[in-house]
């Protein structure tokens, strides 16, 4: 599938996946109810579910990134050279956003990432990383819509299991999505800079 | 750095990842202590430590793996395949084994897999994955070994933290080799397959 298609206006966008990958995702099978019923092929109105672009650092993806974590300043050379690097590294990154075509913003942001295994007949895992909703979009269930889509990538892709650390506090949002604090499994870390 | 190199038998190994990375690490930051003194550069007697080989297949690398957990009938092919798309992927997977030269079988292996990030100035973060020895090796200190080679790995490639996921009665084999349960942080997961 190619990763390069020319959208309506003329332009050529550079995908970090292919669109064609989350356009034929079966949202009947999401996890969580939406009220009103959005979905990737309608996140709202003006907005635009899609793999992460190449150009989307001029529509304020670093700056949204800021909201969640640290970034620092990120040049658009350094955002390239990391896109092309995610990229060349086949099914592996599924970054995936929502842009507010009204602004021409990214408004929301998350990852797939895809390791591959030997074990489980060498089968795959996802984990969903790095989900973010611009402040003042916050309450549309975008959140949630993300997590939801990317669950549902991770299994189109072939995951055996999909995996996503959380704090205390969501705890209870991302159990309505089907993930479960399996008994006694502990999640540890260190870190060596900030 | 090249990854295929020519050993001293004359024949030629394909590695998943340079030799060079691993030979210029600085055991003197590891992490825990070894009674006896052991290293990457010495495991023990008869015992090599390298990057995983395309060659491994045939030195019961996945028969090993079948000791951690479900693998399944892997072909050489499949096997071969999965190497290569591993491969392809540039400082993503770095499975380091051990192999017992005197029967010529990988004994030991264990997996850090690096996702890179667009936080964190376009960092990458390290897990610890898949860490596994050979029920008649055990008590020699491999497991340790593998785990603080992989954490000390993930620094020198230039991972801002590294993590693992385990099961309760790990959790204090693990603290010795520097990592931590973060307070109010959750592992959650879910399962498509067995």
């Amino acid at each position: 599938m190619s990763t390069t298609v020319t959208v309506t206006n003329g332009m050529e966008e550079d995908y970090l996946y292919s669109p064609d990958i989350l356009n034929e995702l079966n949202f009947d099978h999401c996890l969580a109810t939406y009220k009103p019923p959005i979905s990737h092929r309608y996140p709202g109105e003006d907005l635009l579910m899609r793999p992460l672009c190449l150009s989307d650092y001029d529509r304020g993806f670093i700056q949204l990134l800021s909201q969640l974590t640290k970034v620092g300043d990120v040049t658009k050379g350094e955002f390239e050279d990391q896109f092309c690097h995610m990229k060349s590294c086949s099914d592996t990154y599924f970054i995936t956003v929502i842009e507010d075509t009204s602004s021409g913003q990214v408004i929301g942001a998350g990852s797939l990432v895809v390791e591959q295994k030997f074990i489980h007949h060498c089968s795959a895992r996802g984990r969903v990383e790095d989900i973010v909703v611009n402040n003042q979009y916050r309450g549309k269930q975008l959140g949630k819509l993300l997590v939801d889509v990317l669950t549902l990538l991770s299994k189109k892709v072939g995951c055996y299991k999909t995996s996503l650390e959380c704090n205390d506090s969501m705890v209870q949002f991302y159990s309505q999505l089907g993930f479960v604090k399996e008994e006694g499994q502990n999640y540890m870390c260190q870190r060596f800079k900030d």
